[in-house]
């Protein structure tokens, strides 16, 4: 794999330079980001990109010095896929900030400008930034019945106490090993899963549980895609009722638009939302544990709405129920039935029932 | 431990029992937790609480409410002591929400009810939440030489990959074996400590790696304390040069304002600045690193300036220095002078010279 990143670093650049030494203007192709470019790609089930691209061209005052940024990540990567080291976005930003010699200009200014780049060089090699050893923030916590194998240790997971294991920012080195769930529970609250290892719900149900910790980071969000379609493992998102849930239920599953171009990698298509749905409110009598949605809720609900990916029937239902009653409600809000109900009855009763939303 | 938590519970109740025979009107003690009875103890070098104290009547139309939240949150936990198992704060207001009989009154309407009645508990009880049973927020991750036994399993602290393991809410029942280790390195962010964990330097300098995730959480807190007072391991504080920075080391050393009550319990009066310092960019030539401060940031290091437990010189030196330069600094500028600079110099220099703020 490592190989083939640095072949199609050095393409890049000697792409260029054969432009050069032929008398041509160099430029490089770069799919175009924008909201105008995402489409939803219905068969797949994912948000990508479409193909509408730009040129970046060297001989252009207004591009001149992105092409010379995207040149200097790109051999800055390079450099740390032949050391075998990675950094972070931050650390590469500090690592190509200079002045450039005889001037007053510096090849970045701020972080806010070698970002973007890094995005660009991710788009136009097809590559996930993890494969060139550039690391995002890392969040998750993950216990369970694997055993996985990273740098050289051998890491049973299901034999880490009350804590778990931390999920790193790059998971594309890790090698799973003796798998023994039938399932992976991804809940986005670090007290749910609290409660869930405490009642060993994952060793009852025989499943892997994950906490993304608020919004899934893309190591989490690429580790929940290896156990699914490596493994063949069913994915069971569990979050809160209210627009907030629905999205990151909709992030793991279809990926989103800011990285629609690596929906592919960092999506998990055959993920199915197990709770809390609004309906549930009714059906398992939560009706006083309610919170009164307030007017971002509601806005976020009626985006949602026309989200191609939300056209079912029953997420329609969901969402418009949401914004007619004007309300939320939080999956702790099961703890009115008693704190194990919801490892005792309601997920062992949805999973048994087969009642998800997809 | 546990029987001296139920124990304090009991008496709680039979004071009040005793007083309600006697033909008393009964009440509770609680000190008071605003800032008019918070004061720094400079002797134990922590934030603490002064002698004033509140009394919550039963028969007081003011007090009645609260009075009777108090003993609902103190007998859920008497439950879950003797159930053996914990709650978070949000299943805790869930579990005890309810409408009261022939009344529209809720026991509790918000949780914004619930959580301040349950740090009346702490205080008053002279007792940790995380003793009654009842869990934060988690965040934390550590490596290093270490056995740490939890809940049955051993965990080995040395072999967990690229991860890490991910620190619980409550490390109470934790229990640590065979520490091999000199010291313990607390970053805050996680790119610092993956940088750190890639380079191996817990391995080459021998040391417990912690990464705080952020401002400190209680569990993450804790343990670092414990590691400290228990083993009598030195504690490294490494943060940005910033007013945040310089003020999450000031929560980990001293404890905090918010939660006086316990700092004896949270903080760690022995913890060390290793940096970064202000002073540090022009000794480290990162002149060309640097962050403009914002306004905010002046005026949260014009505080800061006038706080009792950051009064030595040094401290005022680098915080007027700050405001004088209105400049801050990232830890990972440090990456200007190579991604490996801060491992295998930077922090071992400062470590060999014990160049530290204090």
């Amino acid at each position: 794999m490592k190989g083939e990143v640095i072949k199609k670093l050095n393409e890049l650049a000697e792409d260029v330079i054969r432009k050069a030494e032929r008398g041509e203007n160099p430029y490089i192709l770069i799919p175009i980001r924008g909201i105008t470019n995402v489409i939803y790609d219905e068969k797949n089930r994912r948000i990508i990109l479409g193909d509408k691209v730009s040129k970046r061209y060297f001989l252009n005052v207004a591009h001149a010095k992105k092409f010379m940024q995207t040149f200097l990540v790109a051999a800055f990567c390079h450099q740390l896929l032949k050391e075998g080291i990675h950094a972070s976005l931050r650390e590469t930003f500090y690592s190509l900030k200079r002045t450039l010699p005889g001037s007053k200009e510096n090849t970045f200014d701020t972080q806010d400008e070698s970002d973007p780049i890094i995005v660009d060089l991710e788009v136009t090699l097809d590559l996930l930034r993890e494969q060139l050893h550039l690391n995002a923030d890392a969040r998750g916590r993950l216990v369970g019945d694997v055993i996985i194998k990273d740098r050289g240790d051998t890491i049973d997971c299901s034999k880490l106490g009350s804590g778990g294991w931390f999920i790193p920012s790059n998971v594309e080195d890790i090698e799973f090993k003796n798998i023994n769930a039938e399932f992976v529970l991804v809940v986005e609250k670090v007290g749910a899963f609290e409660r869930l290892h405490e009642d060993k719900f994952w060793q009852k149900h025989k499943c892997i549980l994950i906490s993304t910790v608020g919004q899934p980071a893309r190591g989490c969000r690429r580790l929940i895609q290896r156990l699914a379609y490596e493994f063949g493992l069913p994915i069971y998102v569990f979050v809160d009722a209210d627009s907030y849930g629905f999205y990151i239920y909709s992030v793991i599953k279809y990926g989103s638009m800011s990285l629609a171009h690596i929906s592919d990698r960092l999506g998990t298509h055959t993920a199915k939302f197990i709770g809390l749905t609004i309906s549930d409110i009714d059906k398992y009598g939560l009706q006083n544990f309610t919170i009164k949605a307030n007017e971002l809720d509601i806005k976020r609900a009626q985006e949602l709405l026309k989200y191609k990916w939300f056209q079912s029937p029953e997420w329609q239902k969901e969402i418009k129920l949401m914004i007619e009653r004007k309300v939320k409600a939080e999956l702790e809000a099961l703890a009115s039935k008693g704190l194990r109900y919801v490892s005792d009855v309601y997920l062992p009763t949805k999973i048994k029932n087969k009642e998800f939303l997809d």
